[in-house]
């Protein structure tokens, strides 16, 4: 039920060489434990200096919750005021969109979620889930 | 005006029976008094662990307004703002959805809420109303 | 690297009975993962309807920083400054008295915290270390 | 006015590894940029799950006063309610006590700060020192 800082830097470094090799623009990239607690983030040279926030928001929502960043963006889009709400109860930490990716082992037990954020939210996710694959990890988007 | 702890287990154990025989997803559920204070929570193996918050703004939100959580959701769809607004006002604290369950007694007086979260709301608010009612309560969902 | 609702149960149940036993007021008692967020609480009748915030506080703290009420009451006596900072940290919800015990499997790994509020702190403590003991944990407190 | 990533991982490599030759306990440290933001973070496995907000606090109070965690802590021995309040006005996320570390480059402009959080504050901050000199940069500590 945890990650491992070895499997965080794993995933910081792959999720950043994707985004090199698809052209993003400087990503920031934060990994949770399973209890939603910080373990490892990293923000691209170039980047804008609010980023850690965004990516906390939406790995935080996302292993609170137990629903990626995809999820949370239709039921926000259906329902916005429900969002809303949630983002009060979690003391405003909650970013529902793309980029917010659940992590499991083989198993099916979530170890965590990261926050990808930088480019657009799809290409965001894109990268994050290569960099949560390179780990060895199942990655829910 | 109060619930005693008995009723609150009693109110919490019918909820995860009626969730476990609808076959829904883990529950979690928390019992406030008339007052909006947590009298207990329990959240089932294999909950998301930010389970507490959502319950816990289900269930305040429908004892600080006196109105349970189908009749904040209606208020929503026609006034996200006001809900959005109303979330704020108290800390953060409202979810306004179903699964936010009013508890009266025999006579009419209001002697607390539940808040029930983990599958769909209408889910969690039939299992809700089934815990509320085997504790000998009358339930306002 | 977590605890199970049976577990948590058994904690608080064990727990209520050494307090009665003790013959201590009305106890309340909240049950944390290791990640900090709750899995059960409990109020016994009687108890003042704002227990659940002192329980939390005395829990979180624990488990947030590893160390155990008696430990942070200690640094508060030699640094008082430095706990109301940490308190504000967490968001305010830390209280660095004894009744707050860290829970370790047989192995040593943390597998999360209690908070035990009602009567003194040291006797909330000597309550709680029982509950905790009888879930077969090892109890820091 | 700032810090790049290179550095920034250099810092927190260096770090750890002079944790370990001290035998110190997991360290955690974050490294901000000059305006405050989080550049990167790490905590070690073992680590407490909250040394996020300890770490931050103690590199943003560094930065945001310009004065590291030492000079922040005489302040409070002689004013305690000085340092509270400062924690109030800066939204709880000052920490003052040693671990919290200014950077300056060669010219000696303020380039950031670290926060080092594990073992005692003095070893904290002792670790950290070694960290930023490795990056080529003049450690305030």
């Amino acid at each position: 039920m945890t990650i491992s800082l070895r499997k965080a830097r794993t995933i910081i470094r792959k999720t950043f060489e994707k985004g090199r090799e698809m052209e993003l623009k400087p990503l920031s990239i934060v990994v949770l434990d399973a209890g939603g607690n910080v373990q490892a983030f990293e923000r691209e040279d170039g980047a804008a200096p609010g980023r850690f926030e965004i990516a906390f928001g939406k790995a935080y929502g996302t292993v609170m919750l137990g629903i990626p960043g995809s999820a949370q963006m239709a039921r926000a889009e259906s329902q916005g005021y429900f969002m809303t709400c949630v983002n009060g109860a979690y003391g405003g930490n909650v970013i529902p969109v793309p980029g917010g990716i659940l992590m499991r082992d083989r198993k099916g037990a979530v170890v965590g979620a990261i926050g990808v954020t930088g480019d657009t939210s799809d290409n965001d996710a894109i990268a994050g889930v290569v960099g949560v694959e390179a780990a060895g990890l199942v990655a829910e988007s």
